[in-house]
């Protein structure tokens, strides 16, 4: 099975970039996928982006260095499986707030009989060779994200469920949920302390933590902070941000 | 007829910005379009789109206060007629290198007796309105590219000819063409003097000329050299070079 | 935040027009939305539209005057709150049969604190403008169908539920729930007296209450009785009976 | 090879009514073509319509028992041969003027000797049978449209080149180049006149003249004149109008 | 209503022929539906298929004489609705391991008072016929998955649950949850005994038994072992070993 | 910029087996292109293909080992410009029958000085990476397909023509020019003879020549005359056969 090298960087302690794609499209997954980045993120849950759409993107991410993976919508088993018989090498599951929703997460994206996975490769087998199925469980990532008041309080028991890969954490959701504001880069205590919480849980834990980050330079300072897996705005933002600098220069001119 | 806003603001001898759009994605299309650029080409010349995906963009730019444009893949009736039909306000076309080119494509984005567009107008109607096909010819912008080497020579009789609602330039085919490199923002004199001369051409001929940049920098150099229209990068070098910062930003922290 | 004209208009008291979309085609939706009609719903329940089309279509409407609504499959929270990052500016669900249903419903619609939607507002952003995130909960519309024996019996504690902005009668699933014929604009008086049930208990907590026609008549009856949204068929019974006119038309000549 | 039954009607003389199909639906093409029609025609020329989606509606039109047909955007060769190789038993092609162009189109058409069609079957052998390729020829349907001044005058010539299988009368283009307007059933006598000829000219030769009509009740007076092939409106129209008319029937209760 | 062409060969006890297609495309769904399979299943769990693309499939299956099924991802009330108003005339629901996952599967597929499936018939009516909804409680087939342990020990009572119409065997599956290898055509004794006692169980209650397998040898074995649908490898299968026959061929030549 | 490896291998004198796409599917696409061909051509002319889809499958092939090349519809130069942009290492022109022909096809694919294709590499550049202007004149492939009499009796001139890489037989075309039957490896003597020729006038100018063939082993033996580019029947006919022989197995069974 080829080998995931995003998570075998990760194990090694390297810090990492990580795109998010919420654009419907394989080509704009391509471009990104070609910059230099770790991982691709295919966004079901917030992108705009279908099961018909997440295969031509995943596809396109293949075609680059970078790992695929993708956001399910929630713990659901449907969903999640079909993103790995895609060729996902691994599913970020939102909203993970007990180390139950972390056993029910892992187990639907292993085989038995460790978890629920059902058989059907499909194309998981012409991404990662013919040895696929008896290797997937070793190679896939299962990264749970942390994101709510209950999330934090039981991140330690949520690190610590067989089969966790990974925490990252959103950090918009996490302060509406802390009952904050969902800024860029929220200097509120309340969630700089959450945050901070679920980092040393990962370390602690020995699993990398990624984040997501509004800007490039956000995205470094979180690097600097311990972070493995930073991610320096989605797609979309970054369009969108590159697009509005073009008409001001403009503007300006 | 809803007003081309676009075509107004060059008559009024106002800066535009452009974008320019390659991904194909009715999502991208509008988020690049909401940034606050004056008009959006759905680049069917090298951009990744077909008819079908050309369609859901041109509608996402009309749910924006962007002017939605098209660049077609050559002097080709059907093509251009359909990109019309479809709702573009203006059709930009490749490779104008004689008047008598410049002839053929105004005619066919004219009904009747000015050209020879074909009767059918289709999503023209939602967009424009019910009086769009008495007023469709006067409110469709015709964009000739002047991008090779006779275009230059012929500037003049091109801008010259009735229907022709302003040039573009196309620096890197230019470049090609005039047997210099196909750079950004190229120094080279040949090339510099070329697009003087076009730009020279269409003030002389009361008619606005357009220039893609590579930069937000860039374009707004040109702004201020007296181009009217000026496109800072299409979305995916944008996104690419976006993500491409991200990237760096990390890897230096 | 762009206003949300049509939950306006129903406060306002004023009777409304509204389509239904189950063509999968964002062009069949614009053209649909340009009627005149005063919101549009992308049918995500009964429709053939997936959420990569149901995307296209809201694009599609919000590019006309009509404001954008879809119809989820049930309470299915992932669903929802993809509608709504997509741009609907309210959700119609269906088999609301208990207060219980309700406020599940509305909590999938709203941000904390008052509900769970997760953050990430994609498309929201673009069509409502930058302030979106915080006055979303106000603008956008959660709609609980009432058509089962249960929600009748139940209808004015779902109207009761904070949260609710209007009620919708599927005529056709609460004849079968009923032990009736779905027929159209059935004169069973179990029907018949449920549909009036529903319609006095809105009027009673001063919400709304729409309901689905088979015919334009039979929508203007429905609006004399006192409904503000009335449905006059949706695209593909419009469609399907106006092509029906034609061939009878022909094969009588 | 599966006989083409909207031919054999008209070679009995018997009316049809056709359909005209410009959104890009499959599910919309079937819900059109479910309707009794006896051709449903996907239109390439002003339907928003790409090859990728003319395949699934001439799938979809395929469902019912209609026989598929297609519009090309002119006498192009690469298209005109993929629509039929995409399963349409018959291409109307717009703008034919001379017989030259009848030829050419002809001649696009059919496999040699008698024409130039390259060979590729495809879903041809899959809607036609395996004796497709041999009997091609003979079943698939030339249609050509006239709809200029040239084509008026050239009508009986055009009529009388080998392999056209029938006219179809463009009423809106023909007004145009006529110095007419493209009202809905104009009663300009240019316009009558020359649809008139068209008629007639057909009748001389023994081939079938198909016209589009803007209603059900214009189409059955075309019936009613003598042409064998009655368009009672496009989809869209049909679509625009029964919206509307929902719309007012509310906007009058 | 259009009859269930393929339930009524299995009444019969008639052995059948299926297919299965996880390739996301109309085209591929038409050509091996050609083939003179008895019924084709588009796989919504394992293949790589949305529900956009899964109408284009059952469209496509509905013009040819092949009979179109349906699997989904479990026991999704939203999901399987949506397949059954597209069309298909059967639901294949992966897992059924108890008799009360049974009952709650049949419930999604009928009609009440039967069941709970919500009126909007949609596409069943284009393809069934005006009188669907009254006749498609008998004509709908709903098949129950057995491929767990519990699905096995249990198999009796399933296989007496009103409404399951067959059953069918997910050999892979199964020999997963028995704690075996997911090898083609297994000879554990453990797999091949529960096989053994799916096909008992069902011939005892009376009803049909499906199973998949590996290759055309594979599927004749089984029919000539009294399994009345066989179905010989998906059409991924299908094509990876032919194209895989091809490049052997030429390597060795 | 990316080697083409086929290109090269040819250039080594070894036999390579390529696929042939024309179901419109990524999926379908990286299924085939992973079963160890060394090239695969979308098929623009035959397959059932759009740019939309090209797009997608030059992609997916991408991911592959196998080099992605596409057909055109004919010398058509925008079409040829777009695969190109979208990543096609190589264009395969049908109805190649003059050196004229051959000079118009190669100048398509090559950027001035040599040809006249237009800057704006576009996916080329993902694919291919930075440096792909400046070398892709010398990497992508111009196959000139010879199926015409004029082309067989012009093809040692054809084959001089310089930047022609490769000549490709279409054995069914050329039978149907030469006015024999387009059957499967054709005995008829004028066909073969023709081919004979082909073969050896690219043998005599150095140049690499392909066939198609319609089965492995007509490959094989094509492979076995010395051609080193063979194609051992296209995707649609291979899962066609594929299934026929399942269905044939069981019910010989």
């Amino acid at each position: 099975m080829r080998p995931n090298t995003f998570k075998r960087k990760l194990a090694a302690g390297e810090t990492t970039v990580g795109a998010w794609l919420s654009i419907p499209s394989g080509y704009a997954a391509e471009i990104v996928a070609s910059q230099g980045v770790d991982a691709a993120v295919v966004d079901l849950q917030h992108g705009m982006i279908g099961l018909d759409t997440a295969l031509a993107m995943l596809q396109a991410v293949s075609a680059t260095n970078a790992t695929p993976l993708a956001r399910s919508g929630g713990i659901d088993d449907a969903q999640i499986m079909r993103l790995l018989d895609s060729g996902a090498y691994g599913v970020v599951c939102p909203m993970i707030s007990t180390p139950q929703d972390a056993a029910e997460f892992v187990a639907a994206c292993r085989y038995p009989p460790v978890g629920r996975r059902s058989y059907g490769p499909a194309r998981g087998l012409l991404y990662g060779g013919p040895d696929y199925v008896s290797r997937a469980n070793g190679e896939i990532m299962a990264v749970a994200m942390i994101e709510t008041r209950a999330g934090v309080d039981n991140v330690q028991q949520i690190a610590a469920v067989e089969g966790v890969d990974a925490l990252f954490i959103g950090p918009n959701d996490l302060a509406l949920d802390l009952g904050s504001e969902p800024v860029p880069e929220s200097r509120d205590p309340v969630v700089v302390d959450a945050i901070r919480r679920i980092r040393e849980a990962g370390a602690e834990a020995g699993i990398p933590v990624g984040i997501f980050a509004s800007t490039p330079e956000a995205a470094a300072a979180r690097a600097r902070e311990g972070f493995l897996w930073v991610v320096p705005d989605n797609d979309a933002g970054l369009l969108a941000k590159a697009t509005a600098r073009g008409v001001a220069a403009v503007r300006e001119a």
